[in-house]
């Protein structure tokens, strides 16, 4: 047996660890889990009635088509239904896309450092990586534009940029579809829209109209909290969503996704609700790192890139033994950690145990 | 923009009416579904009471890595966990495996017909597809082997196969795959493994350990009731288990579907008891369809595939008329239904629709 040459080298997931045996394994009480961008209020009360309400129907496959949750959503965006696909979590429409798209030797182009599964997806079908550097935290778009050539497929842009927490401007969004070759299609990975308050964040949805080789991608997983029961969207013209359509597994969303979603989306108060707590503690954190001297890349989603000053791997370790779960390992910023950004009371708690870390490092030094 | 060459021909999954648009269109009061082999008995309540346990943990994504399902599991089969890996539904076990070893122009074979979605995945991949032909409904081994070349990656065996219902037995399964070469992967599909009581059955688990180079497909979405949430299962030698898990996509199973089936999988009185309905169930089926002088392939599932005589697409439109949801459109078999084992009542009021359409068939010849 032989799997794929090109997949052999690929880094198998490596979970973190629960917080039960987080807690377990180093005696404390309390853990804090900053790591992984969840939502910290929950999610909507109508989309845990949704779930209930499902109960009865689990052992009946779901609606491959998804079409009452597909109805909503068109309505909602204002798109036409043909123009929507869902993915089990967004994570599943990337890989649809690389799965539709990239052929063996074709190139696709994406910032270094980004979201890890457009990398991933990419090398699973050997295709050809080109990867850009960010600049102070930023995706060069014209360096992504130069890098394109005929054999680019797909080019990946992240906005806010996961881990970065940076956006894309409509001005650079126009510039860099205007003058993008119609053969390349633009992956916009919108998952953290929702946290955005920067004027200058581009209505992409109006974009796509103009801009036939661009596709949306968002998530129940972030604002709308549903990150257990994977369910995440593309939004593109309807020949794009077709040729998802062609690779996608008949019932790849749950038929509790689909309900939850449903009814989430229908609650848009607790959207803004925690859209306005983000909004203020993303303020607080910025600023308590400011006084602690510490620079971040001032960040438009709901995580924080921050300088520690340290090995971020080193910090990580201090800050667990604390009870915080954050998020290191980052290979061109190795002293950055992004930071998810909490509840009022988690992230005070999390300020006063940086400070400590902070203090114990420079003692040691 | 081009997709991949390979995929542009490929069927867009084109989803069954949903039983209320059925009721609604047809302006009937009851409409029974026996297209999906679904458990028409539900799930088991312990699975029901582990997804409300869930819902306030909707926010937070899956363990990524199944811990506890995965040590659950291995414990009921004494395998290792390392053994095992889980997907959304064993539908992506099979989309994953076409991924991990398929490269284009690789070979895969599998019989004529079978579950769609070997060959699906295959033709995604750009692999070449060796169909074998069934004989009497049953897959025929030695010619399939046959067809291995030193091109020849994944070997696909469905058993009970879908649509037939028929088995490979142990002595037929032990002479393949000592023949079998060991660059080929067996991939034995047992989704409906537990309605099986041909003594002849194969305990496929202990055969792992003499052969590298098979893994066996499972699901929770037929005799434990959970097809709503997409949660199945591979289980094969660890090293296998690490080559599916390089392009595994890092959080695959919501949390709602680990937690269901790891408490379904507690409750075995549940499955004894679908189990024990589904073979007097199928009984009662059989000896109807003999009674009509239908021939029917003899099952080992809870779905039978009979010859009702006309084109299938036609006795299916008389059957859906009378509120009945059935499987037609076999290419191979264009006189075939495949009707779902539904429960005592379903059954009999579905035998007394069937006789009305045979009726109104012969009348019309």
């Amino acid at each position: 047996m032989k799997t794929k040459r090109n997949i052999v080298h690929l880094p198998v997931y490596q979970p973190g660890k629960p917080v039960e045996d987080v807690k377990r394994e180093l005696g404390l009480t309390e853990v804090i889990k900053l790591a992984s961008n969840e939502n910290p209020y929950g999610s909507s009360p109508s989309a845990k009635q949704a779930i209930i309400a499902e109960i009865d129907n689990s052992s009946i496959y779901p609606d491959g088509a998804s079409v009452e949750l597909t109805a909503a959503m068109a309505q909602h965006l204002g798109v036409h239904p043909n123009q929507l696909i869902w993915g089990n979590g967004a994570d599943e429409i990337i890989l649809m896309l690389a799965r539709a798209y990239l052929e063996p030797g074709d190139e696709t182009v994406m910032a270094d450092e980004t979201f890890s599964q457009y990398r991933h997806n990419a090398e699973v079908e050997n295709a050809v990586l080109k990867e850009i550097p960010l600049i102070d935290g930023r995706q060069d778009l014209p360096a992504m534009l130069a890098a394109v050539t005929d054999k680019t497929k797909l080019i990946w842009v992240c906005s806010p940029n996961n881990p970065t927490g940076t956006i894309v401007t409509e001005a650079e969004l126009v510039e860099f579809m205007d003058k993008l070759p119609g053969h390349v299609l633009c992956v916009l990975d919108e998952a953290y829209c929702h946290f955005v308050d920067d004027p200058e964040y581009p209505d992409s949805i109006k974009l796509l109209e103009r801009y036939p080789n661009l596709i949306l991608l968002r998530t129940f997983s972030k604002i709308y909290g549903l990150a257990a029961l994977r369910i995440g969207y593309g939004i593109a013209q309807p020949d794009v969503i077709h040729s998802i359509n062609l690779v996608r597994e008949p019932f790849n969303t749950a038929r509790v996704a689909q309900a939850a979603a449903k009814a989430a989306l229908g609650d848009q108060e607790f959207v803004s609700s925690c859209r306005e707590n983000n909004l203020q503690q993303r303020d607080y954190l910025q600023g308590e790192f400011a006084r602690l001297g510490l620079s971040y890349y001032p960040t438009q989603a709901n995580f924080i890139m921050v300088d520690v000053g340290m090995p971020s791997r080193e910090a990580f370790d201090l800050l667990l033994r604390r009870g915080f779960i954050t998020r290191a390992g980052w290979a061109k910023s190795p002293t950055y950690l992004r930071v998810s950004i909490g509840t009022a009371e988690a992230n005070r708690k999390f300020i006063s145990a940086l400070e400590e870390v902070l203090k114990e490092a420079a003692v040691r030094q």
